[in-house]
């Protein structure tokens, strides 16, 4: 059975797990947050959640996690038919995680754990962040998903980014990234409504506690 | 005729002509330096290069521009067979390109075109660009190609991504980031000698001047 190795509050693993349910796949949960630990750096080369644990080994990096589990599992398709096709899902979901979420991760530190981040580096992560919004508006399809009528692995990192970057935006710059964008707000509501999610946010909201106790304590 | 849409001294455009050229598929170079123009974002939805234009439309991100034309053209394998393989492939690709060339990116302006970058961006760019370089260390076989024995997508990243990186290095914070990595070193010298690196380099060198103006004409 595919093992999926992280933890309940990274958006990441949420994303593979998502894909997982969603299709209806089995799958083991292993508790695992990461770091630069020789262990944690055995599974995962730059220490990063999540962990796909199969029959041949370890694959790191959500966006081939999912298309590993696209490729080698039954269930309901997460891609359409053909490599364009395909490479137009996989292009939305790319443009997700480096325009939209990696920005707003620069800023987590003061969105979500109290800390605070340089305004220089809270300036680059605005202009890209506001890019990344408006690039997503201008490739998404949003009918009602991301990349047309049915759920695809793009919904997966839109699902788990655009949230977090909605609150960044409010927390971090008191701006609302997706004032102008209703399509995005709509599809986010639209998400939360699912069950799979639902459970995903309660696993999260279980976790959370632990999870701010263990960041506090490793502050310097 | 596939298209590649471009320049010369881009990075990712050139990592797209290495993978076209070691296969032999025939290509038409179409110049495109990207941007915010709406004729650009029509083109590449956040306005960067390459772009590769097929007969079903246009992809933009350069990994997924190597994975189509892998997956569409005949020619010599860049990816091995099988799923897990090829997701290992692709993860080497990645990291490089997220640990890697994106931090080396950040310094860019200052490393190559006589700008200053702020010290809290440089920190964070060097903390994470020698963490890129060790997870490459850890996860590349170099044997003597970064997957393996086999040149693969993940040379294609690696040949134009190290080597700025490595300039980066020198030049913003006068380290060796390959000092304790000969075999990066010597799979970039080995590349050196291959005509089709040394092709691309030409191109790159014949359109330097009219790109470093354009670039200093575009200044504030």
């Amino acid at each position: 059975m595919l093992k999926l190795h992280g933890f309940s509050v990274s958006n990441y693993y949420n994303m593979a797990k998502l894909a997982l349910l969603e299709k209806g796949v089995p799958f083991e949960e292993v508790l695992f947050f990461g770091g630069q630990s020789p262990e944690a750096l055995k599974l995962s080369p730059r220490g990063k959640v999540p962990v796909l644990e199969t029959e041949e080994g370890f694959i790191s990096e959500t966006n081939l996690i999912l298309d590993y589990i696209e490729r080698t599992q039954p269930g309901k398709a997460l891609l359409p038919e053909g490599v364009f096709a395909q490479a137009k899902v996989h292009e939305l979901a790319k443009e997700i995680e480096l325009y939209i979420e990696l920005p707003a991760r620069a800023c987590y530190p003061e969105a979500f754990f109290g800390a605070r981040v340089d305004d220089a580096i809270k300036a680059k992560a605005k202009a890209e962040l506001l890019a990344g919004i408006a690039t997503l508006k201008r490739n998404g399809k949003f009918s009602p998903f991301v990349a047309g009528d049915s759920l695809t692995l793009a919904d997966m990192l839109f699902c788990f980014s655009v949230d977090l970057a909605y609150a960044v935006g409010k927390k971090v710059f008191a701006i609302d990234v997706l004032e102008d964008f209703p399509q995005a707000r709509e599809l986010l509501e639209r998400f939360k409504h699912n069950p799979n999610v639902q459970k995903i946010a309660a696993d999260k909201e279980a976790q959370m506690p632990a999870f701010l106790e263990m960041v506090r304590s490793s502050k310097p």
